[in-house]
């Protein structure tokens, strides 16, 4: 599963109707492309009437006959457009990703040190937090730390000099490694499917705060993670992933929480390195992940 | 964990205080029981003031210096009264358990396939349906097979039927393995803790109608199914066991209803098995489970 | 991840080489097939140097301008022999499944009763066994059944009176269900990547006799169940499938072989229902496996 | 399942007769102990004659009418040696934990993470390593590396210095989180299930080294990590605790090896932990876990 360096992905989705992947990948050997991984799917056979397609092509650059922004231009001309394609190609530069998050380290911890380890193939140009108390750990990484505190009255101003900070970055990805505050709706908007956030519940069951507590009080056995794209509405993005793990009844809520971090982290991890890989596409409020 | 024939097993819940497992120990000891199972839990750990305290003792009945009878009233005058327990002696009889299906085949024969290998130790004197589609495979057990078909005219008097069937056949639990009708409070109330229901969700996630449905429209990436207690609230009783399983963008909701299947057999097999053996309290609306 | 019933597989494997997909696509896309789902692997991202490449292609044959066999033929002309592959076209008839086992029911009847719930998209000629012991179960679900009784005297004979039944009724597929008697070489040799066995572990671990006694004697903490081709060299074929469940030291002997049973019964209706949905390559000793 | 600050435990175990669980719980309610979890097991229900008798009881000391050292000679005279008990006291010093890890640090950190966190109840006087590769991240939470290189001429003489430090440190536990070098008989036989090895496979499968290569070649669709006490003969003694995660045929040994980080830090992890909560006993090659 690994990339080769000097891989391009093409990224496609579009109605579906026949011929897309001959006309596709037609195209890429006619210009030398090497297909490397392809995956595919249509809504078609969900038996909705019109179906829609994803495509995520990997291949290798070194036998183009063109370089790569030729190669967009024509597959423009005569692939996408002609299939009306939502395309891009991806993977000629290293995603650009801020985390955010509050008092809690363990999801931001768990993805600074993948990265560190080079599991996670991006830059991270800096962390925000809406406190100083992860500042040490993490500009033990060598990553800039932007603390901004937030009070009700502030709340504007504090997501005003946020995005500042995000736009100035350049970044491709905002990870919400709990980052306790909502964003506003127009925070959301500028980011869309490209904010991701862990719910530390399996939703849709305890969307919403406190679903330790609520999950206690339940009684069930089983407690989740959920990592999704943030959206206007709380709690509602498209899932990315998910994962549980088993409580007992001798598990106070301490201990769901305890439990529950390591799912948070796992489950946030493999979402953002699915994302960064391309393989999550967004469909209405559903995602399709090419694993 | 199996069960010697020759055993029995002591049930209490009671407010936790010190000297229970003592005064409990002592008793069975100097009378000749063989204690070869013991599980306890108090809520006290859980930090909410006063505890509820709640044990499971199971032992061999070779060397009883008594007979149960007696020596449940001993039991009772010694050691129940003065610590106010709710207790009981169980495994003197085979419990009896009635099943109600509607058409659908596979948590039922679920529980028929694992009591004719003797994996169920229970006498099943009836199955009820309110269709005939179940009639044949549930003869082949040699299983008294009662259709009692319903509309909404006749819902009461139907229901009146199944409750006549049920205390002729002296039941001790009713199993709902799919009976897809809402029993009434009334019902309910006359088997407090002795109707279990299997619900095809990990609730609270999609309580109610169509969870698999709902499942596909909200693109979760697992599905799970939950065997509860019935109450008079719909889906809300106390949880004895819950399951997952993991699907994709590629699974239509027929294929979240077929990987459903699965989960929800063998969740209700083993809520179902616990239960028969003793093993699960209900405290509040939650269960303490000793596995 | 229903195949509708107007569809064909395209099943490919190859020496690894560009170009490939585009062949197969735009041959396709020329003769009207219509592409409902495609997946696709190469060895060659092992890094093991030139690579094999795996292709199942499903397509709907609504469209085609050629019968299926002119199309095979030009197929193979075209593109089969130019890239050297090895292909067939599948999906045309009803794969025939032969069953066996020995006294233990519950592999064999979970795949009966999926099949019966039309689950499992198969005819079942007749089911073989080495014991009367599951005729009653089997004849129930109107499936002719054959006990061939074995003693080391008559093994020859009996194996050759079982592959003349398995002649006669023209299958595909051979399930060995738990069938406790090995396989002579030349029979597994008569059918191969076409017999599925059944593991009572997660091989490697435990192969050979007796694995739940050996897995509670060294104490582990999760026992499995493997489902692999039959190979001449016993528990070393390509595994299709594998699953575990947890056990504790509560757990004896007796335990394990009762918890492993629900898994061993999965995994194996797993592996069969993915080779009939031709969802299974063999490559060397391993399995690239089309989810 | 948080132990109370003012709490013991009394780990026991002895020949399993009738009448410990009431002699032990008599003697700790006369002298005040609350006890408040208590877990049991005895070996007579797996059928092999005699059993061994397995009792963790954690009770709190507040209403304790005698020093814990008086009331540990008493319990010995009055119950201890009567029953034959091998037992002790413990939670009255929090354990002293060195770690041991070669260049791999995600098996360290993990830990070290937890610690900090106070998820785990320990101090660690020191990590150990054969290298100087993990320095400034041990440093950085401010616990003192010590780096003792190795050859095979200098095997027996780093070894000696190793067991000093230990000895020096008084560790109660040795904790090897991917220490890739093998202890002699005499080092392990010091500390007697005092130290908890991480084998990267789920023994008993893929002993010894590569593990993931192996399975690899072998083709397993689950791989796992196995948590043991380090006995003479290796990657042989009692688990204690293991785990798995589904791999593919798209996963080559580089995935393995990542995926397989994650489940050796939580398996190491959890081991760990119930070791310091004296929940594991050791019984001839297996443990008991009283979770």
């Amino acid at each position: 599963m690994t990339t080769s360096p000097a891989a391009l992905r093409l990224l496609v989705q579009c109605p579906d109707r026949p011929g897309i992947v001959a006309a596709v990948s037609r195209f890429l050997f006619e210009h030398g492309a090497n297909i490397v991984q392809a995956d595919q799917y249509s809504t078609a056979f969900e038996g909705n009437g019109a179906g829609r397609f994803f495509l995520r092509v990997e291949f290798e650059t070194a036998g183009l006959d063109l370089p790569a922004d030729t190669l967009a231009a024509r597959f423009a001309a005569e692939v996408g457009t002609p299939f009306a394609m939502e395309w891009r190609l991806s993977g000629d530069h290293r995603p650009r990703v801020a985390m955010m998050a509050s008092r809690t380290d363990h999801c931001l911890l768990e993805l600074l040190w993948r990265w560190r380890r080079d599991e996670l193939a991006v830059d991270i140009p800096l962390v925000i937090s809406n406190h100083e108390a992860l500042r040490a750990d993490v500009e033990a990484f060598g990553i800039p730390y932007h603390a901004l505190p937030v009070t009700n009255a502030t709340k504007a101003q504090q997501e005003a000099a946020i995005r500042t900070l995000l736009r100035d970055a350049e970044v491709d990805l905002v990870v919400l490694a709990r980052y306790m505050q909502v964003l506003s709706a127009d925070f959301v908007a500028e980011y869309p499917a490209r904010i991701i956030n862990i719910h530390h519940s399996f939703l849709p069951a305890f969307a919403g705060a406190d679903p330790y507590g609520r999950a206690f009080e339940r009684g069930v056995k089983i407690i989740g993670a959920t990592a999704h794209y943030a959206t206007h509405e709380l709690d509602e993005g498209p899932i990315i992933e998910q994962d549980v793990v088993r409580v007992t009844h001798r598990d106070a809520r301490d201990d769901l929480v305890r439990l529950g971090r390591e799912v948070e982290r796992s489950v946030l991890a493999r979402a953002v390195q699915w994302h960064i890989e391309d393989r999550v596409f967004v469909h209405g409020n559903k995602t399709v992940v090419f694993r």
